[in-house]
């Protein structure tokens, strides 16, 4: 592309550095953006700012936080013995809104991914580790997709407790409320006849 | 979406306030920031608004610039008796591309659709009916979309033309290079029908 300006051609490429985001849609926003009142690219630019610069992660469960303690972290209400592991918050998010989880969260901030760099130490495992080691959590709920990646993390980090008395549980897989039989993957519905659970069990959820 | 931290909802806020950015896109937009080195906000940031705060258009053509008169205005080689009208600088880039078209530009900023709140007085029509009485310019091609927008805007510039001495012309509507007729709507192959060209000057092109 050949740009008449050097400052806008200089905004499509920054904006088109988002992942997901190419020339062609960066030029589309930053043209919306320069259509409207200077104040919403003054807003945006420094909100984003603002939460690079200032960001702060909940010491106890790395999740986004504003302060030292997240509001789940500090809720007397959750249950402290059982903590889901969570890639990142958008897991959190999801698993909050359902409703149905009453204990706490461990962020571990992505996945271990030798593809794209990312080992264990980029990773708050150790920080994981160490929490399970105090005693006090009695079940850690993996709850990574089940990707090649989520079940290398799920295993790595199930042999970092050898020796630690805890119990480890995977998220169920199987097929989605609402989906048809004929349309799911071989896999999931292999899984999903090996795992079965109780008719009545499935009678009591919700 | 509840979020665990002002400072994200704020960004995820700003960042959806674009065109065609979800709220979730826009939590995986910012979250993708955050996993990014702080120099890239900071780029991002500085880019927008150094675009928004001393963004120039052209005095002549009115496109996007950063000096008073364009490179395409100032060139020398081109032909200032030939205006193509165009709505934005997506318009300029692309016509720019087919390296075709050897004129000058107009860019009217938009299109006039009362709907949005978009009057004449919000485009550049004024500066361009004044350049035409000048008596430079011999040829004006409309390029605007043929929507009910761009039909309308070509219809009130020629209207303010009455009086002047030129020639308009309008781009050829027809059917795509290498489209099915079968697929092709009604009103396009009924136009490419009414305004077929000698077989000759087919040829001629390209």
């Amino acid at each position: 592309m050949d740009f008449s300006s050097k400052l806008l051609e200089n905004a499509v490429h920054e904006m088109s550095q988002l992942p997901g985001i190419g020339k062609r849609t960066a030029l589309r926003l930053v043209l919306h953006l320069l259509k409207q009142p200077s104040g919403q690219t003054t807003r945006l630019s420094s909100a984003l700012e603002g939460l690079r610069n200032s960001v702060k992660f909940c010491t106890q469960c790395h999740n986004i936080s504003d302060v030292e303690l997240c509001e789940i972290c500090t809720n007397p209400k959750r249950d402290g013995s059982v903590v889901c592991v969570v890639e990142d918050i958008r897991d959190v998010m999801a698993i909050e809104n359902t409703g149905q989880f009453n204990g706490l969260y461990h962020v571990l901030g992505g996945k271990i991914s030798p593809m794209e760099g990312v080992g264990p130490q980029e990773l708050t495992i150790a920080s994981l580790v160490n929490k399970t080691k105090e005693g006090k959590i009695k079940e850690l709920i993996f709850a990574l997709s089940s990707t090649m990646e989520g079940d290398t993390t799920n295993f790595y980090i199930y042999k970092q407790l050898e020796g630690v008395e805890i119990k480890t549980s995977t998220i169920a897989r199987g097929i989605s409320i609402g989906d048809e039989l004929e349309y799911a993957d071989e896999v999931t519905l292999g899984r999903s006849i090996l795992n079965r659970i109780p008719f009545e069990n499935s009678l009591k959820t919700n």
